[in-house]
């Protein structure tokens, strides 16, 4: 395949972390990337170069922009963590070589060359070829959510506690997580903040669906902790909603914080809890889970192309925008509820 | 030895726990307990029943009295986890009949006959037969101080890293832990509240000695974690203090919290850290601590008894106060820094 000397990307503005952070929600592309040409990129030895056709939008794609994640932003490249598309280039390793003309689910981790471009650079392992029966929408989201769903419920599981608390449960991946977790015989706690999500997730798996703008959530929220007694919090909000949640848990809780929805204080509004009821709070980071869990990511992999495969696991598409019109049609995507938004380059 | 039928006691006023929680200082004893007179308790087949000789004050105890503690108070009972005593009479089992007539070193726990009161009962397993070169001052802060410092510099070690952070560090605990830490090379950073504190917790074993109350604190904080990375954070605050201190620190950093001196809010001020650095949350509870590290007791008493007849630690008196001048001169007593005050019934 011929690959072009300059490709069309969305590259990224800000250099390293903001200074001021901000909510969660995006409000506009423009000061956070632009639209640019720049030179197509050569995969290292260990890489492949990736003729993007389809990218997504994650969460952590938004925090990343905004210099809130992880990981440094590095002004003028392309912004992007995940995507699907054809290899047309590997570096001198055979396996990056034996990838060429392979459709792929990538992850840029990185690279520092984002998915939001025509091409795209990734590391070989972290690419995953797919088979003809999963659709692109799928492939393009098949590596941040399907694997964080599939670590997080592992902490479900190794917790052995049947019922355990998530917060935005209308999220891709709160849906991924009650899929598992109702075929395992779990029984998840979901807030939503509109009623029409309830039916929706109920459909998914969740166990009990509170609407946290309800008058009488505080109750229902009491209510159900007592019966279910749930241990686990996974929790994509912090602030007001996520501290009386874990205020209201039993004994020996885990708030586990893996997002930050809402950008408000968030407040240990008993700290006596932690020191006689044993509660504990902490994070949950995909990249760091893949560090310490290796052996883990291989099948962890295997089990979502399956799960996307038979249907068990779908991607709800918002919408799919051209490149060229992200900068003005991503916001209002991303403001509406319930499913993905695509770029496509 | 004969034992009458009825004792003075300072009696639990409040039942349960308290629903309107307040600071951890003692502004006055009357809210909590009383002088009274009742009928000297029967030990039961496991325990004994002590002649008191010194009982000592605690921080537990204070939050106790006031409801605030993990353990629910029982109206009328006496009040006092811990003191020292001749040992008048055992339950039926060998092991506490053996103890009668021996000087020992007791934890009431959950027996609900405390110690500020001329008898009290106490399981024979947490008794201490105190060697004659043990003073009394010693002796009746043996448990609770010592073990907790023995458990939470045992966290410290397994870290691994030589630096770690104490607040409240003119306490008799810190005291303990920095001594600890001094002898095993390790470098404790400590927070104190007054200038003339410093020198004294330099002696002890401190590393670094900062004044919480001085106008460059947070640059000297921050300079000082810069140098020293310390990962482990005992926290006997919590409030705005702590948050600072806990948001200073770096990756994979823990924010142990054992008490709760400042009733201020506690808030996390950032939990992007709890995600992309790692950093975690979590409580310490002695009693919860003897139920997981049963093997670790033991060795730690001993050590324990070791130090204080050694002189390598040394309880400081604030004062001793008569069982019948408690009420009105404890309050004004535990305001004093630097030392423990004990009641003699």
């Amino acid at each position: 395949m011929d690959v072009p000397s300059e490709m069309k990307a969305l590259l990224l503005v800000g250099d390293g972390y903001t200074r001021t952070p901000s909510g969660s929600a995006l409000e506009a592309m423009e000061p956070y990337v632009q639209p640019g040409a720049v030179a197509v990129p050569a995969p290292g030895q260990s890489q492949v170069l990736i003729k993007v056709s389809l990218a997504s939008i994650n969460p952590s794609d938004v925090a990343f922009i905004k210099g809130q994640y992880g990981q440094p932003r590095v002004k003028g490249q392309p912004a992007g963590f995940e995507g699907v598309g054809i290899v047309v280039a590997g570096g001198d390793e055979p396996y990056p070589k034996s990838l060429v003309g392979k459709r792929v689910a990538f992850a840029t981790g990185v690279s520092n060359w984002g998915s939001w471009a025509e091409y795209a650079v990734a590391e070989a392992v972290v690419c995953i070829p797919l088979l003809d029966t999963v659709r692109d929408e799928d492939g393009a989201a098949m590596i941040v959510n399907p694997l964080t769903a599939l670590a997080m419920f592992d902490i479900v599981k190794q917790e052995g506690e049947k019922a355990f608390i998530m917060t935005a449960g209308a999220s891709q991946l709160c849906k991924l997580i009650a899929g598992l977790a109702k075929e395992a015989g779990f029984r998840p706690i979901v807030t939503v903040r509109r009623d029409e999500q309830i039916a929706l997730l109920k459909e998914s798996g969740a166990a009990h669906v509170l609407n946290e703008k309800a008058p009488d959530f505080k109750a229902m929220l009491r209510e159900v902790i007592k019966t279910e007694q749930p241990r686990i919090f996974l929790d994509a909000v912090t602030g007001p909603l996520a501290s009386a949640i874990f205020h209201a848990m039993p004994k020996r809780s885990r708030w586990i914080i893996y997002g930050r929805l809402d950008p408000d204080t968030t407040v240990i509004r008993e700290p006596g809890q932690l020191i006689f009821q044993h509660k504990r709070i902490e994070g949950f980071w995909l990249s760091e889970w893949m560090r310490q869990f290796r052996d883990r990511r291989g099948p962890a992999i295997m089990e979502a192309q399956k799960r996307f495969s038979d249907g068990r696991w779908s991607t709800d598409v918002t919408a799919i925008v051209p490149l060229d019109e992200a900068i003005g049609r991503v916001p209002a995507e991303l403001a509406k509820p319930n499913g993905k938004v695509f770029i496509r380059p």
